[in-house]
């Protein structure tokens, strides 16, 4: 076998066996296939497709080309949730002490923000001291120890994965549901979990814009994962406007919080409660869905998610006296507000536009290196189907630039677009797909 | 602009403007472009194609990515010759004077061998002292003295080129007739020449399997090198049979030898009259294509073409001793003889298996960096439409390994087929594309 000649098999439009793909994909590893032939590879299977099995075959080979955690002395579901990104995103700092609390484990490896997306390890290093980097072993401890543990991606696990993942982004390679599924669910199965939910986004904010092109990229996530032994659910939810109010990393974390202790942010925690609820009946930890989300919920207003999740910050090396007291950290050095220059009803928001503000600030990375001003961020205070009065409060900005929080006023008033007539709010959750398929949206009652 | 923007833009089929090209492909000649970048571009141009002037503007970037060579001292033709490779191919140590020796000036830069195709500089290496690494101003000051030079493609010129090849061998990009077009008349274009024959090979030898795919690139070089001011005519010509008798860099040069000498191998000097004569004619230095094999006649019977090769051969430091007396300058260790295993007619040949097995007694190279052996190779003594009987000679083995002389025996019977039933020879020359469009083969007489 040579590199170039399943190159070429991909490019010709032909199948490759498992033995082919793990002969590129370790040849990789090992430095032996080149990152050149890598890119080439990788274009022609976003214009040639693959095959489910090339896709399950794939995703096995980028698993084993690293260790996978054995969680084999914990005797309870070990599960995670991943989400193909957003805008203001914080469920998974909602989601993992709460699932914790209800007596499963979440060993949740994540990423970091890029371009108008945040990432939740950008979020954890807002907190003073938060660890995100720790070893294997550490990560194992820690998820036993406390119930969850949340930490970037090592070297030992999917070392594939990383070198695959490197390269897409400057060569346009991104957006192959074969290689999304090989990257989302090889990290996933190396964390020795179970069960999985995958909240699949859709609309102006997400990577998916349309609800056709999520439901195939959920379906084919949810039969990958399957084949591979995992019980998996994908949900299609809404990213139309901002997730809950805040966006930026600091503002995250303080939201995320504010959830944790009770407050009720409608759209946020609708998804969190079905996503984590999910999680309970696919583990076996609740009879439905139902079931899952009232464990949910309870482990909310019992405070223990919240314990939970001190717990964990604390384990990992951040100060939580700022968390008990968000008020005493301080805030960004700019704040402004935007106000509604007419009456009317919100009628839709330029969701993109308002995370690369919020990226544009400082809460995100135009590219790799980038240095993230925890604090700079956008709390978006209306939701489409809001109705407004001249001069209400739309969003406030905060930033550590004067001119640039003042820019972004006058963007973040063009972003939100306001009409005459009353619309309907659109459910936060479009779908479900499970292994048998995609479900009615009645399942989800 | 971004790098990401341009390919995602080719991988979409979408259209890229001579500003983006530029962008981008100067961009990787000063290292902003990384090599994975290139490879995925180069990647989705194969998969999507270009349009014509997308085509053309690539070639006249590429060409403007270094030095472009101007004769203006030099008041007679400037020329050149292409050939998209094959077996046996000796026809440009055989052009070249002959051309020069009719009045125009061959100033030819030329590539190594690759895989089962040989390459001219390794056939001139063969000769001892050749030197093929001339600077640009000494490839100027050979081709204006002797009137032809042969020489390595410089850095100065075409770096694009240089660059974006040496990732399409190993990324599986080579079969984009856009990025052929490219390569090929960038460097044609760098020489400063006014007109250029190109040979488009045909059949199992050759880099084109199928005449309509052959003529579609004679076609696309045509009108890419027309439209940037050349005086383009491209031949299609048959590669279903090694070119001449041998195969090999030795073997080939004294085949040439004795072409220059007045040696009538008809295959092979009918191709090498065709296109030298279409040069004179397409430079002006003669009326009409059979004016111009005329004058290519008689430099040679006259011995003018032979004295400008020494003359060449020693103004770039090669031994002209070996040439005019090849017989005492050695031969490869082993010889072996190929002979006919039944009576009847050679039905056909697999002309690539024979160039491999020729690549692999050390004539060629299996990837870049392999040692050539200049003396190994094949000498094959039938043509297709041969009658041969039992025991007749079909080929000879030259090599500095007897038992890979055995081996190569034994494929060479198996590669060449002989039937019961007499066929006809297939005329070498299978078409002809000029500015206008693909002539009829009468246009030949």
């Amino acid at each position: 076998m040579h590199p170039t000649e399943v190159i070429r098999t991909k490019r010709d439009g032909g199948t490759l066996s498992r033995e082919s793909l793990e002969y590129f994909i370790l040849g990789h590893c090992r430095g032996d296939v080149s990152d050149p032939q890598m890119a080439a590879f990788q274009m022609a299977v976003l214009l040639r497709g693959m095959t489910f099995q090339e896709t399950v075959d794939l995703t096995d080979v980028m698993t084993e080309s690293g260790s996978v955690i054995v969680f084999g002395d914990i005797h309870a579901p070990v599960v995670d949730k991943h989400s193909t990104g957003g805008v203001g995103d914080k469920v998974s700092l909602i989601l993992a002490p709460m699932v914790a609390a209800c007596g499963a484990y979440v060993p949740m490896l994540s990423g970091r923000g890029l371009g108008h997306t945040g990432g939740t390890l950008d979020k954890l290093e807002s907190i003073p001291g938060f660890r995100t980097g720790l070893s294997v072993e550490e990560f194992r401890a820690v998820t036993k120890e406390v119930g969850f543990a949340m930490a970037s991606q090592s070297e030992e696990l999917v070392p594939a994965d990383s070198r695959m993942y490197a390269l897409r982004d400057a060569t346009a390679t991104i957006e192959s549901p074969p290689l999304i599924a090989g990257s989302i669910l090889s990290k996933k199965l190396a964390e020795g979990i179970g069960a999985l939910v995958l909240d699949v986004t859709v609309g102006d904010g997400a990577f998916m814009r349309t609800e056709r092109e999520a439901g195939e990229l959920a379906s084919l996530l949810v039969r990958v994962g399957t084949a591979l032994g995992l019980r998996v659910r994908a949900f299609l939810t809404m990213m139309d406007q901002p997730r809950g109010r805040a966006i930026g990393n600091w503002l995250e974390v303080r939201e995320a919080v504010e959830c944790l202790k009770g407050a009720w942010i409608p759209d946020l925690m609708e998804v969190t409660l079905t996503l984590g609820g999910s999680l309970l009946q696919l583990s076996g930890l609740a009879q439905g869905l139902a079931e899952g989300r009232d464990h949910c919920r309870q482990a909310i207003t019992s405070g223990r998610a919240y314990e939970t999740f001190l717990r964990g910050v604390k384990r990992q090396g951040g100060e939580i006296a700022c968390l008990e007291a968000p008020e005493n950290y301080g805030n960004a050095k700019f704040r402004e507000d935007v106000r509604a220059p007419r009456g009317g009803w919100v009628t839709g928001m330029s969701t993109r536009a308002i995370g690369e503000l919020a990226t544009d600030l400082g809460a995100g990375r135009r590219r790799d290196g980038d240095v993230i001003d925890p604090r700079a961020g956008i709390s978006a205070e209306v939701k489409i189907g809001d109705r407004v009065q001249p001069g209400d409060l739309l969003a406030t900005v905060y930033a550590s630039d004067g001119d640039a929080a003042l820019a972004a006023v006058r963007h973040l008033q063009a972003s939100i677009a306001i009409g005459d007539d009353p619309v309907d709010p659109v459910p936060r959750i479009a779908g479900v797909v499970d292994a048998e398929g995609r479900l009615p949206s009645g399942a989800l009652s």
